[in-house]
């Protein structure tokens, strides 16, 4: 295992919780040491690059810790490198207290930032990462501001659940949003930090920034070598996780492209969660075994302090661009039965294609515990290909402390159903 | 509308909720009144009583508050008479601290004798109202003993599981469990009141009785009308919620049987969920509509303090009965991600069929919020016939505040699926 950092399967998923303070040490992130790795007889070369794939020689060339070069053999090589987050050419994006927030370095770096005293936050981006980040920013006593080109939070929802998340963020937490805002530059004072977020609109005063713009698949090394990649940069792999068009080279994880189960279409989806099925798959795969990964519907899900956003299958702008006929229903509903103390508003919308009744996406937009994981019937039900009328018949868990007595998610469908 | 009680359309779920002070008036629990169907333009009848059916003649007599006699007759006759606790006929257990827990006025009573102060209260029945109660009354601060002639709580799940659940109600939540003892007298002192319930065993001491046993469906009506009644004393209908064998007469709720989608026996689960579905299948149907109900799982879920149990599809002993050939696997995982604070621990058993690996059934404990809800997938899977493969690799939503990185569900499928 050839690993160019020091730390070897951390979950950088967590890294917002640990700056947040939830997480005491970033060593309760890591899942395995390369001590761990290397007492169940796997060779972990950290601090070693691998910067080429001979696949015609099956030979991988690695650089060591001082550059010195090696070629090593394989029988099944196995691709994880990944992805990294976007840093774009904006002037100033060097300062030192402009942060990345990928690896525990970055986590090390922001949490030593603010123990050296910052007030105000800018973070770029407001995807997941961006929200998450914001939480963990304003749990630690800083102002913090959002901003984003886009004209809502979680460009992965529709436009009036990103309107709803937005309002909550600013309304309920506080928080300041720049949204619609292209960043210019990074205003640094003169000892070369940055002081503030210029956008093409306005100017946003900054102790530390964080950029939370995205990722892109680390995939030089697969396209030097040959392999094939996707439109969106990433390996494309067989159900098997075989890299198209080899015998013995496999790819797992952030690096690769996967198929939409709805569309059928090759996505780029960085998430832990699939990287760690994908992983399994390879591991059995390339040991003689035989399984499949079958492909995403999208779902994912996000907390930024007590709201909860959650998404699966198509949104409404996806089935415009692959050409599905659809209508949505938006249904405001409570986690819990209403009467309940501590039940909290969910709102949650479904789209379903309009001949047929297939419910095609869900989101959710939740004010407190229990409502992102409700997703998940959905994207049972969406992978299935299940009408909404089936989606609202079916047997989910009631009681009054869990659920409304019919699931949000079944009167959002119930609803659509009323429209067909 | 006939209703032989004074309110309508209200929350039984809720009484233990009421009565342990979460909500705080019974007016909370009652989602429309007379008053409310009225407004709708519907003649409710409360305080009268539906006492036959003459089908051949499409007529319900009924009895008003004063006993006067009437006959109405009906072009759609919709069958809703609910079910009733079974109140055993053990001796002693008319004394008027003896309660049973179905409508508002037993909440009522039950909070007005606590008022008058009680210290030891028993609980006859370990099931989901049970379990409920007896989360009530230890959180207005009794002293709870559990008596059941099951040798453990909750037989809708496997032995195994029900002893972790009794172990956490024992040692976590301090409860006292009388398992396997069947109660043959309620000893009362000299004014009639209840002292202790004397079981075959020993004696456990009350100020309080609570009956927890379960409920039988309230069909005489419907079987002097000579409608089709089920094994379980539940009216058959079709999948539209049509009694078998007639035109015009519906039925929905807990006074039907239904069809179980994994065995398609015809079983009697009275639940909230089921019965408001199948409200919805007659409202629509008997106007013209075209809807189905097409059975359940099994699903349910339930919460007595921070433990959360939920369950859907075959348990063990179910796929005995049905000579389904099939193997388990029980997993210990969190909540959350491990580091996040507030994890708790949830164990999921999964049942699957031996030779397809098809998914029957899972079982969930948890020891914190969101545990119970995570059924909702496996209950889609089930119904949807899905092999533990297939479920290890659904698209669920992952973020560190929500779940492992693999859902525990998903742990346990695959988990199965290397034993297959």
């Amino acid at each position: 295992m050839i690993e160019q950092q020091d730390l070897t399967s951390y979950s950088a998923c967590g890294l917002p919780y640990w700056i947040a303070g939830d997480v005491p040490s970033a060593e309760d992130l890591i899942a395995r040491t390369p001590e761990g790795h290397r007492d169940r007889g796997i060779d972990v070369r950290v601090q070693h690059r691998a910067v080429g794939i001979d696949a015609a020689h099956a030979t991988v060339t690695i650089l060591g810790p001082n550059g010195e070069a090696e070629d090593i053999q394989y029988d099944q090589l196995v691709i994880g490198t990944g992805a990294s987050p976007i840093r774009p050419a904006i002037p100033g994006i060097e300062a030192p207290n402009v942060h990345g927030i990928a690896t525990i370095a970055d986590g090390q770096a922001i949490i030593d930032r603010l123990a050296s005293g910052s007030r105000r936050a800018v973070v770029i981006g407001a995807g997941y990462v961006g929200i998450e980040m914001a939480e963990a920013l304003c749990r630690q006593g800083l102002d913090v501001t959002l901003v984003d080109r886009a004209e809502q939070p979680m460009t992965t929802i529709d436009p009036d659940m990103g309107e709803l998340l937005r309002t909550s963020m600013v309304e309920g937490l506080g928080m300041s949003m720049a949204l619609g805002e292209g960043v210019v530059e990074i205003a640094k004072n003169a000892s070369g930090l940055a002081t503030a977020v210029v956008t093409d609109t306005r100017s946003h005063p900054a102790d530390i920034v964080v950029l939370a713009i995205g990722v892109r698949p680390n995939t030089d090394l697969a396209r030097d070598a040959g392999l094939a990649l996707g439109a969106h940069g990433g390996i494309i792999t067989d159900a098997c996780q075989r890299v198209l068009g080899t015998d013995n080279i496999w790819a797992a994880g952030d690096c690769c492209e996967t198929r939409h189960l709805v569309t059928g279409e090759s996505v780029h989806m960085p998430l832990g969660t699939h990287a760690n099925k994908q992983g399994r798959v390879v591991g059995v795969n390339l040991t003689g075994g035989d399984l499949v990964f079958p492909g995403v519907v999208g779902t994912a899900a996000s907390k930024v302090c007590n709201l909860e956003v959650a998404r699966t299958g198509l949104m409404s702008a996806d089935a415009e661009r692959v050409g599905l006929d659809h209508l949505a229903a938006t249904v405001r509903s409570s986690t819990t039965v209403g009467y309940m103390p501590g039940s909290a508003r969910i709102t949650v919308k479904a789209i379903a294609q309009r001949d047929s009744g297939r419910l095609l996406g869900v989101q959710i937009v939740g004010e407190g515990p229990g409502s992102a994981k409700r997703i998940d019937s959905a994207a049972v039900a969406i992978t299935l290909g299940l009408d909404v009328e089936r989606v609202a018949s079916l047997d989910l868990s009631y009681a009054p402390p869990f659920s409304p007595v019919w699931d949000p998610v079944q009167i959002a469908c119930r609803r659509i159903a009323t429209l067909l």
